[in-house]
């Protein structure tokens, strides 16, 4: 036993992210507790040291709800009743959970991160390093509440980006969903022409592997992820269909300049991708004041995520008045110039002051 | 100098596949001589110790042919015109070259293995081994010409497969060049988007960036491809764009159970996918009479390929009395009654004995 009071964290759902979730949390100095509707998995997970204990944890100061996309609304609902901490998720699809972030204790969250493996086998402290975990502050969320989760977060190597719910669902239906149904859509087409053409699977290369390899992961929460993200992943579906038209008539006219003009832009933008967040040499301290009221931290990590500029790190400090304070934002010292001018056209007047990295 | 006489081959065109052809070639024993349109990447070949030397060698008893897509039927003329050895290609679409396959000489040929490297520094001795090599015996191919070609491919460690040419472009068009030109749509309409959505690019994991890697190949040879195979592109680009079609309209409509039954089999198709040929523990011997003319190598091979029966190894023994063969074929012994049945009904009377596949 040391001075330092214990803090406590709770899981509610302790599959691959679940788990993950408790790995890192435990890898950071937090007591995890957690539960899953399958008990046998939750036993496992002590078993496995994934979590300190099973049950519910009312003096949790935070809960990762981690359940099925369709289990999530009602798991929230039941943490902001029973503990007095900070409530967020890990579901793929947010603005129908607009209603419960009126709560300023929740931030509906979305890490960007995920494995072939299934399950606690798949569990990883580390799975969270270097990705990207999507949080969804809104008006009505606390400020205090927001940073603490993003500092959690954050201490898991994650980058924190904050973006609208609605802004979410349609980013994540173009770069996720689409892509998954598209997968499973081509290894299904090849199936079905594999009976008349019993070679054909023999044919497949590493590209078609590549292609479909998500298409191997389990479905199950695919029905539920179209149910809840259905208008945007209609919408961007439309779009790739629309698209394809288009390089089907390229190829039917024999457009070889449009094609080329299609695949370098491709190539490029792949090419362009980056594996991992880095982490920027060079930071700038931006100190921007603000008033002392809900929302501010949820606008202003907006307007940075709005115009792709990464948050190294946040923190208010809040003026012995009373009714305002100061956002202090790290940024990468190349990005400051931006935010700053995004900034002043929302009417904040922030200071720059450069700053070196630590090691 | 030992005894045994030099086998010599040559390869046409030195990038990643004709420099991984020469090394594995070199590995099996032959001198290999070769050339490049471009003589610095023929002489950095000889540096690296692909090619024993540059140029062209009228012994050659094998050419492959490895240039793009566009130069291989001018390479493979000059080849037949210039040797008196076998000649085969490399290139992804087949049926163009068909009327040069009235030359018993010439086999088209397609190794299904790539890599994300590209050029010499690619080139590896072991990129064929457990892949797919197809090649196109028509009913004018030489028998001996074929079985000596397939045996020179099998000792790279590659698993022959026989198809009829219109029929190989057909397949790779629906698991090769169909696959590509969506990985491009995807990637270009994400960073169309990305210029409205700046942060959208930062969602991207693993799944979006498996599905996009084969964008990031060299667009260089497509223009080539679709306009060579223009027909069963188009044919299945439109298979494609209906099937997405069906999702997009399954996942409007709030269907659940549909969706589940079609990830549900993409699943299952995926996952039974297999990553390597395997060799097989238990085979059949087949002793097949033939009549003794062109093509009836091509037609077996043929039937076998069609009922995805794959062929371990073939091998030809003419009878003394000139007029007739016997086809002698190594398959899995749990494959030899079906291949039994398909030849039979071609007509051929074949006979099968059990045997232990050596170590």
């Amino acid at each position: 036993m040391n001075g330092a009071p214990e803090r406590r964290a709770q899981v509610v759902g302790t599959g691959l992210i679940g788990g993950s979730i408790a790995l890192a949390l435990r890898a950071t100095g937090w007591h995890v507790t957690g539960a899953d509707r399958d008990p046998s998995r939750s036993d496992e997970a002590v078993e496995r040291g994934v979590l300190d204990a099973v049950g519910h944890d009312p003096a949790a100061a935070v809960t990762f709800v981690a359940t099925p996309v369709g289990s999530i609304a009602s798991a929230v609902s039941e943490a902001l009743a029973t503990t007095s901490g900070l409530v967020t998720d890990v579901g793929s699809v947010k603005a129908p959970l607009r209603a419960l972030m009126a709560d300023p204790r929740y931030v509906g969250g979305h890490p960007m991160a995920g494995s072939e493996l299934e399950g606690l086998a798949g569990a990883n402290a580390d799975l969270f390093a270097g990705r990207t975990w999507v949080l969804t502050p809104v008006a009505g969320t606390d400020d205090l509440a927001f940073t603490e989760l993003r500092a959690i977060i954050s201490a898991f190597g994650a980058e924190v980006v904050a973006l609208a719910p609605e802004r979410h669902d349609l980013l994540v239906a173009l770069v996720s969903h689409v892509p998954h149904l598209t997968a499973a859509t081509l290894m299904r087409l090849a199936e079905e022409r594999s009976t008349e053409h019993r070679v054909l699977l023999r044919l497949a290369a590493g590209g078609f592997r590549d292609m479909t390899r998500i298409a191997a992961g389990h479905p199950g929460i695919w029905p539920d992820i179209c149910a809840e993200n259905r208008d945007a992943i209609v919408a961007e579906l439309d779009e790739l269909i629309g698209s394809l038209g288009e390089v089907r008539d390229l190829v039917a006219a024999g457009d070889r300049d449009g094609l080329s003009t299609l695949l370098e832009a491709a190539r490029r933008a792949r090419t362009n991708l980056p594996a991992r967040v880095a982490t920027p040499e060079l930071l700038t301290e931006l100190r921007v004041p603000i008033p002392d009221r809900k929302g501010e931290v949820a606008r202003l990590t907006t307007v940075a995520a709005e115009i792709d500029v990464s948050l190294v790190d946040i923190e208010i400090a809040h003026s012995a008045e009373g009714d305002r304070g100061v956002l202090i934002l790290l940024v990468e010292a190349a990005e400051a110039p931006r935010l700053v001018t995004a900034l002043e056209a929302e009417g904040y007047v922030p200071s720059a002051s450069p700053l070196e990295a630590g090691p």
